[in-house]
């Protein structure tokens, strides 16, 4: 084996910050540290640097800078969208319409909005994860108030039918938001056009070579819904706190920047993707989980049996190369990912998956280093599992 | 007069980052940026900076770690305080205390239960801003399920007498909130002994030399709450949402540097503040606003008769001087500080008020210069004002 080497292949949990990004965040952790909200001078230019990231956000949504709200994140714009439109419209209905493969920043809104009595629908998905539109319609309700569901999916990254659901809601008139956390400078959004049925989106800087601790909710003018944070009149009086004007700054830079390079982003990796996913396939008992045409290009999800998802984690990190078994958010959880269950996998299989999520900073090289190390590690795993020995000399 | 000279009077709204603490959080938006919920050895990383971030935090504050929860800042604190709380213990009872001069990131989110059918009291306080202990004991009814009262009043600094209020919550077991975001870094806070009696107190970064965008909340272990950010299992379950890795390394440093110097910081406040104080009452017509010992060091707040605040403070930042009217976060609003108007003032004399806060980077020069421009602009303003014109021919 060749020389170790660091590669990094879980972007879909967080991605390094680009160093253009760090570079226009820095005046606003030093010298320009108004509070936006104050009227002199120090105040106005941190006012009028929020006020360029809104219109970066919305030149890369093609969307108005007034419908972006700022937030501390993935997490915050997916609770606002659903607890909030859920308040709002409390009086209409209480009825939720999601899917059981949602990130835990929604799924868990929808839990906790049950405790509270509403009444929440989670789709079936088909073995792909894929969500039937038809399916959505015929659970529409008189007291539907609400339809949430992702634009593609963070483990297996199957992309879900969002243009025909959305179309859905508003014939029935009823509020779809998507999670698009995974999708920002990989699919281009057009809010005016291509997405012009979804009236909320949860974006994370964080996912594109922003900095963390810091995202935006897309409100569509007109939405229904109540305010999350509450307090200063912050964000046009529509999400209070002192706004995180470095963190801002940083995500509309790194929003330009990787909605300004789609294509070539994309054909990189595409790529760099086909040659991962054929090397990997060449493992015996092994396979791909999720759609293998609508899917995010930069992911890559496998489920090996015989061996498990964690074990696999680890002896990958001490060749240098970081993955991982699924979502970040639920890592160190004993239980088996929700996607990979709903989507049909048995627990067993399910514990054997990785997820290989590729990012700007790979290479082919990286793609050369892991071709040779994945398949000597899994088959080390295998070795190792008396029940892949017995299972084998039944073969014989 | 003099050069025109920049002054930072304006430390209650936000304050700069000092470079140690940009310094300590650059690796974390730079190199160190992986996820802290990954397994592999740079999330790992990112993991041990923000522990050592929490007991660097509970340290500061003489609580554990386990009680700390990092959050996106003062607002998000209260507002989970509030909300969380309420929500949790709602079949015990929905009657909430607190006063009509907290901060709008309590005030909103009681109000905002009041629409979800909670009840909420707001005591009286007296012309001083204080609350009365006593009176918050007669307010407590068998459906009282919080108390908020905040350590000291952003706008005119008075420092409430939260002890007793504390000791009133236990005695009738009623958790017990308080809002210390302008207190951080001024008082010594001692969770386990002087402050043993308060279950949850929120803080914000940007108030003692910290990042935007990142606070906390203390949750003293037992308390009763449900989550606020409903997500993946960051913050031992407890706060969802991928960690702002670099503002909580900020928010570390920063709480040990704003704590570890204390008492020479006081001395330095007292000292520039007596001053300041002296010279502005020496302007005809003006009063100082909040309790004249009961208060933070740091925090002035005047009413100048027959002027705006609002041109006043333009006309001070022409001169180079950052001051404000109140809250910064209700700046752009026509109305007159609920903080001023809660104590007595008539809306024209709450009109004309004016907060200089000090702060780390105040001189003796920065009181000269105040000292030597405040007289000079308030009289200007005033020979403008027509109303004070014929007052004052009347007196004549």
């Amino acid at each position: 084996m060749g020389e170790k080497r660091f590669v990094y292949m879980d972007h879909a949990a967080t991605t390094s910050t680009k160093p253009e990004v760090v570079e226009a965040m820095l005046p606003f952790l030093k010298e320009h540290f108004g509070n936006p909200s104050s009227l002199y001078s120090i105040g106005r230019e941190s006012k009028e640097a929020v006020e360029t990231a809104r219109e970066q956000l919305a030149k890369a949504l093609g969307a108005n800078p007034e419908e972006i709200y700022f937030t501390s994140g993935g997490t915050e714009s997916d609770n606002w969208a659903i607890k909030g439109t859920a308040f709002a419209r409390r009086k209409k209905g209480k009825h939720i319409i999601t899917t059981p493969i949602e990130h835990h920043a929604v799924l868990y809104p929808c839990k906790y909005m049950e405790t509270l009595g509403f009444d929440v629908t989670y789709m079936p998905v088909d073995s792909y994860g894929l969500v039937d539109p038809a399916e959505v319609e015929a659970a529409i309700r008189d007291d539907t108030i609400l339809i949430s569901v992702m634009y593609a999916n963070n483990e297996i990254g199957t992309i879900e039918p969002i243009h025909e659901i959305g179309e859905i809601a508003r014939e029935y008139e009823i509020p779809f938001h998507t999670d698009a956390v995974q999708v920002i400078g990989k699919i281009p959004i057009e809010m005016e056009k291509k997405e012009r049925n979804v009236d909320m989106l949860s974006l994370s800087s964080h996912k594109f070579y922003g900095p963390k601790g810091i995202g935006a909710l897309y409100l569509r003018e007109g939405t229904e819904i109540d305010n999350y944070m509450h307090g200063g009149g912050q964000e046009r009086k529509k999400r209070a706190g002192t706004e995180n004007v470095a963190g801002i700054v940083g995500l509309g830079k790194a929003i330009e920047l990787a909605t300004g390079n789609l294509e070539r982003h994309n054909e990189k990796m595409k790529r760099l993707r086909d040659r991962l996913l054929a090397g990997v396939l060449k493992i015996p008992d092994c396979r791909l989980n999720g759609h293998p045409e609508k899917r995010l290009l930069d992911n890559l999800n496998f489920s090996f049996e015989y061996i498990e998802g964690e074990s696999l984690l680890l002896m990958l990190d001490e060749m240098g190369i970081c993955s991982s078994t699924g979502s970040a958010c639920s890592s160190g959880s004993p239980d088996p990912s929700h996607v990979l269950r709903s989507i049909g996998l048995t627990p067993e299989i399910a514990q054997g998956s990785l997820r290989l999520t590729l990012g700007d900073d790979n290479s082919e090289e990286d793609i050369d280093y892991v071709l040779e190390v994945l398949p000597e590690t899994v088959e080390k795993l295998r070795t190792m599992s008396p029940f892949y020995k017995s299972e084998n000399a039944c073969k014989k």
